[in-house]
C-alpha cells in the first residue's frame, strides 16, 4: 500500500471527504465559511498538506498561495508542458456547500490513490492543486490565486484588495505566514502544465436531466460582476414627505426586479445577491445603495445586451427617483471554450471503460479552470451530478454514488493521460 | 454672573455648541456616530457634566441612563408634579446630524444662562435633561430611557436588546460603569415632573413653508416599525435558471416599490431603510433578505391601512417568487396630542415678547416627549426652523439666529412657567 495506509478505494475517498467536512461548517446552518486565509481555510490547507504527506506527496505552497502536492517529485523534475495537474480549490462562499471545490480535490487525492493500488506508475509529473481564494468571497476578485499566477490580475491591485472589515489581501496573506511581496505571473509554472482537469460538483440540473452521473464540459459562460451605487439624500424616514425623497432604495429595487425580468427574457442570468445600504437605520432614508450585479450569457453579445438592459433601467429610475447611479465593472470573464482534442481524448477514455458516451455541457459557473484555459493551458473540467442543481448554499449535495464514479472518471482520466 | 464665567447671552450657546460639536463625528461624512453607551456617547455625556458643572447645576444619572441637571438643588427638593424639565438627547442615528438631540440639551442650558444674567430665581425646580438611546439606533428601541423611566419598556427586555455586534444593553451599560440591574420603571421622579419641554429642530419643511423661526408641536403621528423576513431558497447566481429561483431579493424589491407607492397614496410615510441580505455573496442568490419597514400616518387608523398594504403586496409577491414572508412588529407608538393648556400658556408668554402668534403643527417623528405625554407628564415641544428640512443625515442644518430664536423662546418659556 502506498503512503502509509491509504486505501486505494472507496475508503480513501469516505476518509478525504469525513476528515474535512467539519472544517469551517457554521453548526446553526450547516454552511460553510472558509474564506481564504481566515482560520477555517488555513485549516484546510493544513488538512491538504497532511492528505498529501500520507501520500508521500511533495507539497508546495507557490507565490500566490496556490498549494500543490507533487506525486513524482519536486517541481524541478518538470519541463516544459509535461505536467498533468488535477484538483480545484478549498475556499467557500459566505454559507457554502461542502462540494463546491473539495469535491474536486479529494477526488484528485482519491484517484491517485486507486491508480497506486493498480500498480500504476506516472509517465509525466502529476500534482494535486488547490488554488488560492477562487470563490472571490473575502476579497471580491474569483479566482484569485489562478489569475495571479497566470497574469490575469495585476499583483499590486491584488494586494491591495480589502475585505469587509478593510484587512488587505497582502496583509492577510502576511498574517497567515506567507509573502505578499511575491505575488505575480508565475510563467515558470503555468507553462509546465502540459494539462488541467478540474473535476467540480454540477452547479445547476444538466445531468440530472440526461440521466447521468459524470459528464464533461464544453465551456463556460461569460461572466461580469458589476457595481451599481445608487446615491441619493439621507432623511428622516417619518418626516419627509414621499415627494421630496431622493430615496436610492427605490430606485434600486426597481433596478433589480427589472435585471431579473431581462435575464428571463434573454434566456441569460443575472442576480442582486450582495447589497450595502447607507447609514443602513430603520428611521433613515439612506443616502447610498450598492448592489452588485452578478451577469451571465451564453455569448458575449448576449451578456453585453443584458448589462445594456439593466444599466437603462437603473438610469431611468434614478432619474425618476432623483438620485444617480454609477456603474462600475468589478470583473469580466470572457467566454471559455476547453480544449477539444483533450475533452476528446478524456471522453474517449471513459468510453471505454464501457459506461458509454459522457454527456458535454457548458456551465455558467467560473472556475479555476476558465482562467488557465484562457492563459492557453490545455483544460477540461468533469461534472458530478447534482440532484437538486443546488450550489454556494448549504443544501448543496451530490450521492455519494456518484461522487465515487467522478473519482472513478478522474482515475481513468489520469491513468490515459499520465500512465 | 453665574456659575464661573458663563455668558448669559449668544456667547455661551456659541460655547456650548462649539465644544460638543467634535465629539463623536465621522471625518469622512462629517456625520455623527453618537451610539448609546459607546465611546463617542460617553464623551458627550462628559460634556453634559463639565457644562453643568460650569454652571452649579447638581447632575445625577438616573437608573435609566437619563443625565439630569438641577439648578434648584437635589432632585430631593421637589415634590409631586413640581419640577420643570427642558432638554432632549445626546445620541445620533448612524451618521446623523450635529442637531437633532444636542440643540434641545444646549438650548436648554443657555436658556438657564440667560435668566441667570437677567437676576431670575425659579420658583420651582428646574431641571435639563438629557434622555438615553432615543434614536434607537444601536439597540433598535427609540426612547429607551424615557420609556423604560415611564414603565413603556420592560426592563428586562431592554436588558437583553442587542446591537448589530451582539453587545446586549446591560452589558453595554456594566462596560460604561452603569449598573444595568436598576433599570425600570421610575415612578418617584416621572410623577414629579410637572411639564416637560423639549426644544428641536424641525424635521420637516414645515416653518420655512410658513417663514417662522419657532414652533409649537401639536401633536406627534402614529409609528410603527415592522420587520419583514422574506425567506427563499440560497443558489449559485451564474447557474440557476432564472425560472428555477426562490429569490428573497426579488420579493423584497418588489415589496419596497408598493410600499413607496401605498405611502404617496396615503399621503403616509413608508421608508426600507435598513436592509440585511444573506449570505450577501455576489455570486449566490440570497437565502433570507430582512427589511426594516418605519410606517407613519397622520392616525392610527390611516398607519393600519398603510401596513396592511404593505403586508399584502409583500404576500402576493412572495407567493409569485416562491419564497415566504413574516412580518413582526418591533415597535408601535401611539398617536400623541401634547397638553393643550401648556402649550397655550408658552404660546402666550411667547407672543408677548412681540414676535406674533407661534405656529403649531404636527410632527411625524417620534419624541422622548411624546412617550412622557403618554406617560400622563404635560408635554410641550419648540420646534427651530430647518431650511432644507433634512434631518438624520450630515446635512441636518439650521441658521444659528433661529437657533438663538430658539434659545430666546426656551427662555421666555421657563420664565414664564418657572421664575
Amino acid at each position: 500500500m502506498p503512503g502509509g495506509g491509504v486505501q486505494g478505494s472507496a475508503e480513501s475517498y469516505d476518509a478525504l471527504w469525513e476528515s474535512l467536512l467539519p472544517v469551517g461548517r457554521d453548526p446553526a446552518t450547516c454552511g460553510y465559511h472558509r474564506f481564504a486565509y481566515s482560520a477555517a481555510e488555513l485549516a484546510c490547507r493544513e488538512w491538504f498538506i497532511a492528505a498529501a504527506g500520507q501520500r508521500d506527496l511533495e507539497v508546495e505552497t507557490d507565490r500566490n498561495g496556490n498549494l500543490w502536492a507533487w506525486w513524482t517529485g519536486p517541481w524541478g523534475g518538470a519541463a516544459e508542458g509535461d505536467a498533468l495537474v488535477v484538483g480545484s480549490h478549498l475556499d467557500s462562499v459566505r454559507d457554502g456547500g461542502a462540494f463546491d471545490g473539495p469535491l474536486g480535490v479529494i477526488s484528485a487525492f482519491a484517484a491517485i490513490d486507486l491508480l497506486r493500488v493498480r500498480g500504476h506508475v506516472p509517465r509525466r509529473p502529476v500534482a494535486v492543486a488547490a488554488f488560492a481564494e477562487e470563490e472571490g468571497a473575502r476579497f471580491g476578485v474569483a479566482c484569485a490565486g489562478s489569475r495571479l499566477a497566470t497574469g490575469a490580475l495585476d499583483p499590486d491591485r491584488a494586494s491591495g484588495l480589502r475585505d469587509e472589515s478593510g484587512t488587505t489581501l497582502a496583509e492577510a496573506m502576511s498574517a497567515a505566514g506567507f509573502d505578499p511581496s511575491r505575488l505575480g505571473r508565475d510563467d515558470e509554472r503555468v507553462t509546465r502544465i502540459g494539462a488541467f482537469v478540474e473535476l467540480h460538483v454540477e452547479q445547476g440540473r444538466g445531468l440530472v436531466d440526461i440521466g447521468a452521473p459524470v459528464g464533461l464540459a464544453s465551456g463556460i459562460w461569460p461572466h461580469g460582476r458589476y457595481r451599481f451605487t445608487f446615491s441619493g439624500a439621507a432623511n428622516h424616514a417619518g418626516t419627509t414627505l414621499m415627494e421630496d425623497r431622493r430615496d436610492p432604495v427605490q430606485a434600486w429595487s426597481r433596478t433589480a426586479v427589472a435585471a431579473a425580468t431581462a435575464a428571463r427574457a434573454r434566456e441569460a442570468r443575472a442576480t442582486f445577491g450582495r447589497l450595502e445600504v447607507h447609514p443602513n437605520s430603520t428611521n433613515a432614508i439612506p443616502s447610498h445603495v450598492r448592489g452588485w450585479l452578478d451577469a451571465r450569457a451564453a455569448d458575449e453579445q448576449a451578456l453585453q445586451r443584458l448589462l445594456d438592459d439593466v444599466r437603462g433601467a437603473a438610469e431611468d429610475y434614478a432619474q425618476q427617483t432623483g438620485t444617480s447611479v454609477d456603474v462600475a465593472t468589478e470583473s469580466f470573464s470572457p467566454a471559455v471554450v476547453f480544449d477539444v482534442p483533450l475533452r476528446e481524448r478524456i471522453a474517449a477514455a471513459l468510453e471505454t471503460s464501457g459506461s458509454g458516451p459522457t454527456p458535454v455541457l457548458a456551465t455558467a459557473a467560473g472556475h479555476d479552470a476558465g482562467v488557465l484555459s484562457a492563459a492557453g493551458v490545455p483544460t477540461a473540467m468533469l461534472f458530478v451530478r447534482n440532484p437538486t442543481g443546488v450550489s454556494h448554499s448549504p443544501a448543496e449535495y451530490a450521492e455519494r454514488g456518484d461522487c465515487l464514479a467522478g473519482v472513478a472518471a478522474l482515475t481513468r482520466t489520469l491513468e490515459a493521460l499520465a500512465c
